[in-house]
């Protein structure tokens, strides 16, 4: 099968991005490689330019723009991660970024947005809401959207994580990353396999937003319907491009309890002491799983992002 | 003046340990440059070995040992990241730790120091009681003592993180490392005169523990009454041996406030995404506090630790 995203779009996007975004260190932790029975390796986008991968793949797209396109600015409807990174990629170009955020958006990521100098516009809380304000803004302006996954430029964007983790650790045997919408897991799962060797790519969800696993079983998208589970960047659901991909390329999908989740977080800060999100720690949560099958093995993780209250942990 | 440690000692002790601690990354930070108005460098000895920096003066320690001495043991007193770092370096040369602590030492540090294999005897919670302790044990064992900051042999070892860190960053203008008993402080001095180019060494003491500071000032030990701080590796108070070395070797001492301290080290929680003890967070603070003349410099920072309790942190 053709796969819309190929490993050449991502060693181009390698090369398009490197000025501009954080170049995340490998780092490793023998207790962690103890209770997992594996030599886990993990790829630290936390540490990534606005807190999360999520810069890698907004900053792609944003220099992927012609000119013309370019200065009309770029928009988009989100209330997480993306939102930010965007802002921050149209910055970086100096175009400006229009966000469409529901009114009830979370007042840290209303700021994180207004900082990097993304324009806000407000619209009641529903996904309905949320479209018909991006079409009015794209109306006005002529900005071109960019989607937080459903978008060729940011799947090959996100894969750029596991490029450099691979260029730094060429001898791994399988990588795990999280999947919510699943931009970063199709294009790691893409990067996996550019250097032509077999690699294992493991998808990572929390049990209580399964709708990746289900799709990936079933061959056909299974959106989630409201989800409950405190990994809030796993929420989203696949869509027709990043499930084309996932079903080609990862060898499975492993889901954890929200205990689990909040365990790994915590023994990461711990041991580890970096912060991570709550959708970081579900990858490794699945390391220490035992349902992966990595006994033995050399395995990266994508640890996705740092973006956590810290003033509210879950322990 | 004939300094007690030299940098060839700090060489040596970095050859001797190098195969049992962390080389730990150097970290940087935009935000954290913008607010200080200087490059910063953060040396991130909360990635250490045990969490802190004290895994290297403890194995520089151990491994100076005689075989005939090293096979009746180290022992110490003490209640915080010393006793597992020394527990830990035992371990690692097969070797055993016997550790006084109070009988109303936190559970967690306990947990650390068993977990590292510390024999530990417990004793009533006053100096004295700690040290006739250690006396019976090292009557009991025939036991080499090695103290946290009193001791030549651990200054050496605690100067190799800033000498990585210049070989790392050569041209850095300044360091910055948080004063208590002075091993890290006296240690960082030496290692950064060793290329004989003049840096500026900066202790950075929290003001409601400042013995160091008044000890500086005065040329005399000035002991810490009952200091009252969150930074509580930094309540300990500086030896003869190491105030010699400040002296020398030290351009000046700031203090911070305590809500500098909480301040400085939820940034770097938020913003760095890493875990750094309130003792870390006291050379951060000064950092911003603009009373270290660094302004358009390029300055080390030494986050000396990690070991803090996320389930009670202080924001």
């Amino acid at each position: 099968m053709s796969l819309p995203v190929k490993p050449g779009d991502i060693v181009e996007a390698a090369g398009r991005i490197a000025p501009w975004i954080n170049r995340t260190p490998v780092l490793t932790c023998g207790t962690l490689d103890r209770m997992s029975g594996a030599s886990l390796f993990f790829k630290c986008e936390n540490f990534q330019k606005a807190g999360a991968f999520k810069a890698r793949g907004a900053m792609n797209a944003v220099l992927s723009l012609s000119e013309e396109e370019a200065k009309k600015g770029v928009a988009t409807h989100s209330s997480g991660n993306h939102a930010a990174a965007l802002s921050l990629a149209a910055a970086k170009r100096g175009i400006p970024a229009y966000v469409v955020m529901p009114s009830n958006a979370p007042p840290v990521k209303v700021a994180a947005v207004r900082g990097y100098g993304g324009l806000i516009t407000f619209c009641e809380p529903t996904l309905e809401a949320r479209e018909t304000g991006l079409a009015a803004v794209i109306r006005e302006t002529g900005a071109s959207t960019v989607h937080p996954y459903d978008d060729r430029r940011v799947v090959a964007g996100q894969g750029t994580a596991a490029m450099e983790l691979l260029e730094d650790h060429g001898d791994l045997d399988a990588i795990a990353a999280p999947v919510g919408g699943g931009g970063l897991l199709s294009g790691t799962s893409i990067a996996a396999g550019a250097k032509g060797r077999r690699r294992a790519v493991y998808g990572c969800e929390p049990r209580n937003a399964d709708d990746a696993l289900r799709s990936f079983r079933s061959g056909k998208l299974v959106p989630s319907v409201n989800p409950d589970t405190i990994a809030d960047g796993l929420r989203t659901s696949l869509c027709p491009l990043t499930l084309s991909i996932i079903m080609e390329n990862v060898e499975d999908i492993v889901t954890v309890s929200e205990d689990e989740i909040v365990a790994a977080m915590r023994l990461v800060f711990e041991r580890m002491k970096i912060i991570i999100e709550p959708s970081s720690a579900v990858a490794v949560a699945a390391a220490l799983s035992g349902r992966m099958k990595i006994e033995g093995k050399r395995v990266g993780i994508i640890i996705s992002g740092g973006n956590v209250d810290t003033s509210a942990l879950p322990w």
